[in-house]
């Protein structure tokens, strides 16, 4: 059975005019790919009420699950769980157990649940709280999507809690070589060897360093006597 | 006139597997953002031929320009080049400038110009190649799509080569704040602020650090007047 696909939506201007660069998409694949659960697209918008949509609805339907990040706190620009709501036809509003948890959070650090903050107590209805225990607020699943918080540490913490909860594959195995050979000499033998490894997913990777040509050349797959074996050839043809 | 639109296409498993971090994507925004060229949405997807061609359709028809990074050098995974031939219906082959350019820089370094290095003129008929001064294998421009290599080196010397060519719009202006308050604190404020302030965005991108709440509030538009003028009536919010 093939592994369970994923796809991820990261929402943000900041990433889009350059000011932040993401990391939620990078630290979100590594953990997907030890899970089991292969990530195959990831899209960035801007916070772009018809932009989110069409790319949730597109994405939601496209895959077995679908992980957003940003957009969920208390400013005018966080619009996400309005659009998810939206692109899933769920009614929302501030719902009793999100603002519960937020007012704990708030008057244990003797702030004040403003209208703002209460913002971030709006949950689709149908939709399963995902813990935030880092700063409260919580994301949600609704359907197969898992909306998640931007702020890396928020990210992170959420993701731990969640993907336990995921049924997950096989993990993806890898094993690389580092050749300080020009692509074009091996590439003839790489897709030989691709040809006849079917069930792995053969990598190539060129860098150049010093001035001088190399290549990260990764093998993946379900298998593990698989990876070996194609790994023993390759060692083999470079010489190992 | 709104500023010209775009959207970005990273293309390669080594992404998508958590294995490299994408930094071209980062990169491309902020010249992009220089350049006064708006950049709308960013894709990643795996070396899979279906995926590509229907991301390079979808985009390349959405927004002014579609830039592409990964999957133009010589082995069996880079595939881009014949998809986006594909993707445009038009025909492709080793094309004779682009074969001259290869056979010239291997005649100087001594390698050879084997089958998979030939790959690489492999170029579609009525594109118009992008210089690479790093490791001499071109790029190319086919419509509005800009096609690109993966290696971080070889993109930016191209996209500084290609962009110039390009016609930019107003660069967007930007000023940003540092404050430390919960978002909560500020988020009415600054609602009736991006309300007032229609023609510019207004972000608020919240931190933690220490165990202290912050917010980067970012101000951005195209008329410094007017980014001058929102940006006063937040320093006076906050009391500076």
């Amino acid at each position: 059975m093939p592994n369970p696909s994923a796809a991820m939506l990261v929402i943000g201007d900041e990433i889009l005019s350059g000011r932040t660069r993401d990391s939620n998409m990078h630290f979100l694949a590594g953990e997907l790919t030890k899970h089991g659960i292969d990530l195959k697209e990831a899209r960035m918008v801007s916070d772009d009420k018809v932009a989110i949509i069409a790319a949730v609805q597109e994405l939601a339907e496209g895959y077995d699950h679908l992980f957003t990040s940003g957009g969920i706190g208390p400013t005018h620009d966080d619009i996400t769980a309005d659009c998810i709501a939206e692109a899933f036809g769920a009614a929302i509003d501030v719902r009793e157990d999100a603002r519960q948890i937020l007012q704990a959070h708030y008057a244990q650090s003797g702030q004040e649940l403003n209208a703002a903050r209460l913002r971030m107590a709006r949950i689709p209805d149908g939709a399963i709280l995902i813990d935030n225990p880092v700063s409260s607020a919580p994301g949600f699943t609704l359907q197969n999507c898992h909306v998640m918080a931007g702020v890396p540490l928020v990210f992170q913490a959420m993701v731990a809690g969640l993907l336990p909860e995921l049924s997950g594959g096989e993990p993806l195995l890898s094993q690389s070589l580092r050749v300080l050979r020009g692509e074009g000499d091996i590439a003839a033998f790489l897709s030989d060897l691709a040809a006849r490894y079917e069930d792995l997913s053969i990598g190539c990777y060129p860098f150049q360093q010093n001035g001088a040509y190399g290549a990260n050349i990764v093998v993946r797959g379900a298998e593990g006597s698989r990876v070996d074996a194609a790994m023993r050839e390759l060692a083999k043809e470079m010489g190992l």
